[in-house]
């Protein structure tokens, strides 16, 4: 099958990815007069910021989605696809899906990136990342499951690493999973068993910086790593995993080695571009930086294709002050809505200045009224700075769909302090603890587990 | 490991799933001085009846769900266990959970039922049905990926059979299953395809008896399948699958055997008693009825065995007008109160007259503003049915825990006549249409398709 704008001659734009980068190019283009396809492998867009709360059994992930067909309702010039790109051919301007070819004009790539591990992709089964509703639901089964298995365990070094979380990387989404876990098993859960106590979880923060949350200011990065340790968390930064396997975990704090026996390891450390970033690369014989990422020009194209722009994280934009813009929405935001005003203006004879990004702050929730927020010209922690988290988060929700129930959750939720969605859900609900016996390293990770504490 | 009351010397009630017969027998036995253990396979209590507004993209599974240790986080002598029931020894007193063993005083085995194939049991993957919330997430990828595929599909025929959706029974699930699909296909996503109009979507319903909802009464069994028909459903009634193959239905209405291309057959026909009971009445040796559910007493043990109880679905009680009684939430309810209550009364040297029902009615939603009751008494339709409905179903959830949130969610929907939950998750989103080619009966049956009218 071939898709093309046959029914006129109207510009054809192809977007890839309905994320923030190309949900927003599509709405900037909604109903103008270019042809839009917008082709996802999803049928919906997922507001990744929040996909820690389904890890951890607050929201469904249906409560941070938005059909994309339904946003685009009323856009008559945007048809949607459900579909993976799997080659593009930047010459011939093709893009495709399997056996199936979409004819463009322009075409916008905004397919995001994936965790890295480091060349070690086989710690990808052993320590799930949170990028997807699939992945949450994951991390979700694996955290309630430690907590079922701990229950009917009772040899004590096998309970000990059910009870064991270790999250890698101390970015948003580490720092988010760790103080959220710390709520469940310290608040949540705590009066819900009868023969493990749940505040004996042991919940382990490795950063590889030497500080959470590198994207804010240091006071703020103090501030959280404060307000992790008051709620139970323990934080070792400089610190890099070495080894997963048997259900220990090796890390590496400067010169010194340390072992912990855990049945959950959680990965939220590194960023790699998404597949198709290499192809188009190939294809189009352009670079790309050490994450993987598409470099691209001061306008989002990539060089020597003025027709083809890259977008969002998995964008390597350094023009503004030589580092790369931090993989974060609103830069994805900002830059879905450059390009296709850009779209428009080009076909009236006119262009843009190159892209600017125009810094609205950083934010991060560590739990129960506690968070961060670093505007700039104004910080906050705290209680304020979670109000300030909600209210924003609210408001991007409400933009993009309105969800006001998840509004209603999030108060409900804290009025009776429950987490309502923590089903364990997919494949057997049941953690296999045969790995963890007397022959693994056992006694020396138990031992190491006590030079763990900070 | 051996979990067994040992703690005291207290009696040891069992409770083997935590459906609505083990949930209100534990309520039951909530915070008095028997020790209760309640074993299921999930970690949390299923509301079953609504799980077709899952699987059509209305709720979300966490919508419809409590996690059991939420609801007896309370009840100190209540401890819940994640497992899966592999054996029973009726006569040592013990279930099995693969390796371990608990064992116990009085045992209650509410396991439940499946759905039945009729011994065709390699049908289960070509017509999934609906009795988990992995079943229900399965429908609801099928459903949106069959209109993802026919918007991306230029085949006539093949278009067709995509957006052609079979139901298989004409129960509650079938009826209401046929009801929402219509008002997706034909209200809700009217407007969001570009290349196909799903109003052409073909909704067939096939039932094997003479009516809809035969546990109704039959002037409202009309009514509900006039309302249907006003929907846009085709029913055939006394009709029988009889083969299921490369995307072709074959069905007997009396002498005349029709077929029909279809990508989405559902599956909401027959019962079956869970695994379990087989064991039991193997073990026992008790008879089991022909849907393989066990025979109990008028006081719900088993021949033999005062001290096992089986209850909802899983039981065949007959004792009351001779045909078993409904496998329908209410029946289930009093069953595990009253087993519950003469678990009580009997430590106390005293009994309870035989298990009676009460029987509260049935209802069934046929779409927007349209459902039947029938309470015996009175009989609705209509609107005022559907706002019957919407209260009895309130009232239950909010009663089994506070899920204010549905409400919240269902009036949402209400007013925007939208459906959030759609999304198609899990495998891989895109349906094979491989299997639909012309080497296919598909010409046979795209002729024979002009005969279903009804």
């Amino acid at each position: 099958m071939v898709v093309s704008p046959a029914k006129n001659k109207q510009h054809h734009v192809v977007i890839i990815g309905g994320g923030f980068g190309g949900l927003y190019a599509a709405k900037t283009l909604a109903n103008t007069n270019v042809n839009v396809t917008l082709i996802d492998k999803r049928n919906f867009h997922l507001f990744q910021p929040l996909l820690y709360q389904v890890a951890t059994g607050t929201l469904s992930p249906a409560d941070i989605s938005a059909p994309l067909r339904s946003v685009f309702r009323n856009s008559k010039n945007t048809q949607v696809l459900l579909g993976e790109v799997t080659d593009i051919d930047p010459k011939g301007q093709k893009v495709f899906l399997g056996g199936e070819v979409v004819q463009y004009d322009t075409l916008i790539l905004a397919t995001g990136a994936n965790h890295s591990y480091f060349g070690k992709d086989h710690w990808k089964d052993l320590a799930p990342g949170l990028k997807t509703v699939e992945d949450a639901i994951e991390m979700r089964r694996r955290i309630f499951s430690a907590f079922e298995a701990a229950e009917k365990e009772s040899d004590p070094a096998k309970r000990r690493a059910l009870l064991t979380f270790v999250i890698v990387g101390g970015g948003p989404t580490g720092v988010e999973l760790a103080g959220a876990i710390a709520e469940l098993a310290y608040q949540t859960m705590k009066d819900e068993f009868r023969s493990i106590n749940t505040s004996e979880t042991k919940i382990l923060l490795l950063q590889g910086g030497d500080r959470l949350l590198p994207h804010i200011a240091p006071e703020l990065s103090e501030e959280a790593k404060l307000s992790l340790q008051k709620l139970g968390v323990e934080i070792q930064t400089q610190t890099r995993v070495t080894n997963l396997e048997n259900d220990i975990v090796t890390f590496k704090t400067g010169e010194r080695i340390q072992q912990i026996a855990s049945k959950t390891i959680l990965w939220a450390a590194g960023v790699q571009g998404s597949p198709i970033g290499k192809i188009l690369a190939e294809r189009a014989d352009i670079e790309r930086d050490f994450s993987g990422r598409v470099i691209v020009e001061p306008n989002l194209t990539i060089p020597g294709f003025k027709n083809i722009f890259v977008i969002g994280d998995l964008a390597s934009f350094s023009h503004q002050n030589g580092k790369p813009l931090p993989g974060v929405a609103p830069v994805a935001k900002q830059q879905g809505e450059y390009v296709g005003t850009l779209i428009l203006l080009r076909l009236q004879g006119q262009t843009l200045p190159e892209f600017n990004y125009n810094d609205v702050g950083s934010l991060a929730m560590i739990g129960q009224n506690l968070a961060v927020v670093d505007l700039g010209f104004i910080k906050l922690k705290g209680f304020i700075a979670w109000v300030f988290w909600l209210v924003v988060h609210i408001y991007f929700l409400i933009e993009f769909d309105t969800k006001l129930v998840v509004v209603f959750q999030w108060a409900w939720n804290y009025i009776t302090r429950n987490r309502r969605s923590r089903l364990i859900t997919g494949k057997a609900a049941f953690l296999d603890t045969q790995t963890i016996n007397n022959n693994n390293p056992y006694q020396a990770a138990e031992t190491a587990q006590h030079t763990v504490k900070v």
